[in-house]
């Protein structure tokens, strides 16, 4: 199948770049077609502003409305065309970055913001009162798989339930759910390594050997069973759970059946 | 007292740029100094990289040990620096930005990465197995107040205990919590504005008026009650919560008193 790794890190000598070396050798291994976003050597353009279309700039720019307009006369500016291009030619996108401040580093959090041009990752399908748009499980991106590979330094404990940083499921939810099943991604588990900091051969080669696991495994894991918005489950257009859907329950966790 | 803005919006003409003229006025007014890091108007650069220290780059770039090296020995980029010093100067510090793909848009994340320094608001104080650091209500910026003000095309229902967003306190856990916590500040809860779309002169003066009194009232709002990591709570250096505090209880609701 076709691969799409999305990569964030500044420094090709780092674990991450040993990961991201390693991933797209395992995935080359097994005859599958690899493309390569490395975000810091394309020196990606991590800011959303009005130069990110090739029109007319107007009186007042509006990032949604502007991106609309851009998105449907081809008018985007280049580099964000030929990411959209490469997510719609994968079947899988990975994406891969050190988790900085709880979150996605900004030059992928750039990418993001760019490239999911209103019409392509949001705003598609009908908007009404009975109906919310194709998203949370439909949408441009259905019927691809993503999945995170993540790296920090801090203890596993401190992602556990009772951690002080806050479980990692819920500190990934924002993009294993509002990012990528948004568009329509199935979500795969993602993939964690802690305690960055204390690595070795032996403990790489630990790694190595689960994460290439799991690339081998990318076509049958099953995916996080994110609840999808227009099978039944939620009121439109409240968009909150129906009553008699996990009844008692509430936060990121009610969304996963 | 002292306030600085960071504020991160691409055009003046918007709900944000008024939002934002409005609580320089209303600060000001009240007699406040008021600072406003405009990020947009600064052109501030996103991506954390080897240029953010005037040091001779080494063979390889090491975010951290870098960050801690420039930060040690003045040799941080002026842009850096001086939002340090704002950082220092500053009584309370406001947020404000669109929620953008359910967190800040990249140009703030990377505010955040370049300015939060290892040595000024990570890697502060002991690390040894019988304490780790001071973080987590202690460090740099302990003393300070903080608050977001945050807008979002989407509807408060969407956001709500069961809506299909996720609880905005929960999506914004990790910045309240992981950065604005974590540096030592006491945060106030957030204000945030839903479904900006329907804007008109009526709401925006009630929008106003709830705003202004939240900025009436920035001195003596509780703040979140967030538990502190070297009070006792937590066991060191696995930093879970003790059985006997918040027991049965896990998830980020468990690290508010």
């Amino acid at each position: 199948m076709n691969v799409l790794l999305v990569y964030a890190h500044p420094e090709p000598q780092s674990l991450n770049g040993s990961l991201k070396d390693f991933s797209v050798q395992r995935l080359e291994a097994a005859g599958h077609e690899v493309q390569v976003s490395d975000l810091y050597a394309m020196q990606w353009k991590a800011t959303l502003d009005a130069a990110d279309s090739t029109a007319q700039p107007g009186d007042r720019f509006d990032p949604s409305r502007d991106s609309q307009h851009a998105f449907a006369h081809g008018l985007q500016s280049k580099d964000i065309e030929l990411e959209q291009e490469k997510l719609r030619w994968a079947d899988t996108v990975i994406l891969q970055f050190p988790l900085w401040w709880f979150s996605m580093p900004a030059i992928l959090k750039g990418w993001v913001e760019r490239v999911y041009a209103y019409g392509f990752a949001y705003g598609v399908g009908e908007h009404s009162d009975s109906r919310w748009g194709d998203r949370y499980g439909e949408g441009t991106l259905a019927g691809k798989r993503a999945m995170l590979i993540v790296t920090t330094g801090g203890w596993e404990s401190h992602y556990a339930a009772r951690g002080i940083n806050g479980p990692i499921d819920d500190i990934l939810f924002p993009i294993q759910h509002g990012i990528l099943h948004y568009p329509g991604f199935e979500v795969l588990p993602p993939f964690v390594i802690y305690r960055t900091g204390r690595m070795d051969e032996t403990r790489f080669t630990e790694i190595g050997d689960a994460l290439g696991q799991r690339l081998d495994d990318l076509a049958h894991t099953a995916p996080i069973p994110f609840r999808r918005q227009n099978a039944g489950e939620y009121e439109i257009p409240a968009l909150t759970l129906k009553p008699a859907i996990a009844p008692g329950q509430s936060g990121f966790s009610a969304h996963i059946k």
